[in-house]
């Protein structure tokens, strides 16, 4: 399956440093810990993910700069040619189980490729340049996700501790056997201290491939909210009662679901889905007298988030009436919308056409962590095209032209940057 | 839990006899495998279904029937009054798991007190009188439904013999610890020597008694068609996703479930149900890439079958199509429809209306070991209402009223039979 830590490391020594594009540096790093499928497993603070830590802390150490891994297991490469506040540029390297080469760790190679090219230019940036690579961004092992930044932005991360893995391994215990104390995580606050925060990271959607476009230009994260639906009507024999005699927990649930996809459609950038369902009893010859079922609504706008609020409220009282069903409505997820820093999204804006790249302005639909970023500081993310919209997959993937003009953006935004401030 | 086979028969010794109503004797006969829950479970070939034999062999011995169990463990008893062919009223003791008092055990006690009735208003039929209940209608434990009424009408059921139960035991190995041999079953074929048939059974609907009825005169038993459907779209991140790019398997599920009800509530005796669904990947915050979902429709004639089948068909096409997913649509399961002998039903009319009940003529939604009578020799269903429509559940129920109209009209369709022929 995976490749030991060992044999990652045995691997890759030697053998630091980027490559001479953008894509070539991530398939150089999606070595680590590809599997049978192809896809790739790192894990949050697995040995995959400390070897690629390792692997791009080398490389980051290649261009000069100063790489350490903070108390919440963030990497950090600190690119310290002046003083001030620095300008940090971030994504994650850990992923998904059988993930994609991109997610993330495009954000964290491009950064460095955007050092090297500012490097190259001869440019010697006033403040300093932090490259952050953020732990557990994803959050599969511990339900954790977006850990690191949680940490880096002073948030109280002290209730994931106790939380296990599928194994029964607990954060703590993962942290202790990584060489990490749970106790310190506190330490890793910093946010205070930096400027601006830009991430660049593959859409996970469809819309710019569809478009054709090279780059979007990210102006909020949308909010969600979550619901479990539980409908209760009658179970009853599918041959013996008739039609009109029936209390159909299904049909409800697929009323319910047909006319959220209709209310969403009919809204511009709102959506809905229904991802899980379940009936009982469950037999080919027993109208459902039990339908269980999620509902996923997002809004790029607090507007738009208690609209769709009202609206699942309002169909599933009513069709639950209309059926004759008892409608339970229970809230289990919310999220609200971020709306990036103006200014830092009207420079990437600049850059992005400065570097002759056709781009549009967009909400991101995925949660990164920018969300949590933006709240302290003026923050950005750039998105480039994501084939067949496929993310969380080995099928995951952005073209080297994509991938180098995603990093062009990122260099251009951040050496206005820094000219600006 | 359940009674063991010795416990139930040691509670049952000495006690053989109808009681004083049809009411009592089916709350008599309930106590062989009852559980906790107050469902009665005699599933086929067990020890509880051989002690209800028994106690009911015992009570039609009481009346002077000679008493066996033909080669396909048929309890038969039979009230050798003449010569001739003779009227058979029969249905069946065993259950579901955990099914109620009165699915079955209601048509075979009620025809013993229908002989007792005819007995003691003096009447010596001039043909025999067999009271017959059939092996394994129910078919939970090897899936072989009405086992007993196949054996009896002569139709091939050798291919059931290597079916097994939940914990692997052969329907051959069963038979054989039961003292049967499954080698010999065809010997139990004897529908060629028999006149009519008459099955008296809970309606296991809600028609009844939402007409405020007593009596239903069962004219055809419906045909069926079960379908395994199964679409795939395109798995998506919920968020990201625009609704408009969609392939959402789920929400094509709901479509056709909602058109095929629509369908059959438009049209009059057509039911339809999805009663299964499930969904890939499953997740709250994915657009379902797949939904695997069963269709049962159901009609009383060929032509209502033939309308559904290209319902079905068409429905499942145009809205895979309009969703842009592709369909798979598995035929599973076929019944005809069964119409019942005219002039058999016209019998049990009149009995109904001489003896005060209410009545409508109805098809039944579900099937019954008359379906395979049918095919041979003149037939006919008597119904009587259930509480809420419930069965195969303990909440299952006949008022003591309408089990005593029921054997009532039972016993008046018998004498009619018996003075015509």
């Amino acid at each position: 399956m995976n490749q030991s830590s060992d044999d990652a490391r045995a691997a890759f020594a030697g053998r630091a440093g980027l490559g001479a594009t953008v894509a070539e540096t991530i398939d150089a790093l999606a070595t680590i810990g590809r599997g049978d499928d192809g896809g790739v497993t790192r894990v949050a603070w697995s040995p995959e993910l400390f070897a690629a830590y390792q692997w791009m802390g080398d490389a980051m150490r290649a261009l000069g700069l100063e790489v350490a891994i903070d108390a919440a297991g963030n990497l950090v490469g600190r690119w310290n040619t002046g003083t001030g506040a620095p300008v940090v540029l971030g994504s994650h390297l850990d992923t998904v189980p059988s993930g994609g080469a991109y997610d993330g760790a495009f954000g964290v190679v491009a950064a460095a490729h955007a050092v090297r090219t500012l490097q190259e230019e001869g440019i010697r940036p006033e403040r300093p340049v932090w490259i952050v690579a953020f732990m557990d961004e994803e959050g599969t092992r511990f339900g954790s996700a977006l850990f690191g930044s949680r940490a880096f932005v002073g948030d109280d991360v002290t209730s994931f501790g106790d939380r296990t893995d599928a194994r029964g391994v607990s954060l703590r215990d993962a942290m202790r056997e990584a060489g990490f104390d749970f106790e310190r995580v506190a330490e890793a606050a910093a946010v205070e201290r930096i400027a601006a925060y830009l991430e660049l990271h593959i859409e996970q959607g469809p819309v710019l491939e569809a478009e054709g476009l090279d780059i979007g230009v990210v102006t909020t994260v949308v909010g969600l909210r979550g619901y479990r639906v539980r409908l209760r009507g009658q179970a009853n024999h599918a041959g013996t009662t008739p039609m009109a005699l029936r209390r159909d927990a299904l049909a409800g649930a697929a009323r319910i679901a047909l006319e959220l996809r209709g209310f969403a459609r009919a809204r511009d950038g709102l959506t809905a889905n229904v991802g899980r369902i379940s009936v009982e009893p469950g037999g080919a010859n027993v109208v459902p007298g039990v339908a269980d079922f999620t509902i996923d609504v997002r809004a790029a706008t607090d507007d738009g988030i208690a609209e769709l609020e009202r609206a699942v409220e309002e169909i599933v009282t009513r069709v639950a009436s209309e059926e004759r069903l008892e409608a339970e409505l229970e809230p289990t997820f919310a999220l609200a919308p971020v709306a990036l820093d103006p200014g830092l999204v009207e420079t990437v804006q600049r850059a992005a056409a400065a570097e002759g790249a056709s781009f549009k302005r967009m909400p991101s639909g995925a949660g990164h962590d920018a969300m949590l970023l933006a709240r302290h500081v003026p923050s950005a993310i750039i998105f480039v095209p994501s084939r067949d919209g496929v993310s969380h997959a080995p099928e995951e993937y952005t073209s080297p032209h994509h991938v180098e003009r995603g990093m062009r953006v990122l260099a251009a935004s951040l050496r206005q940057i820094l000219e600006e401030k």
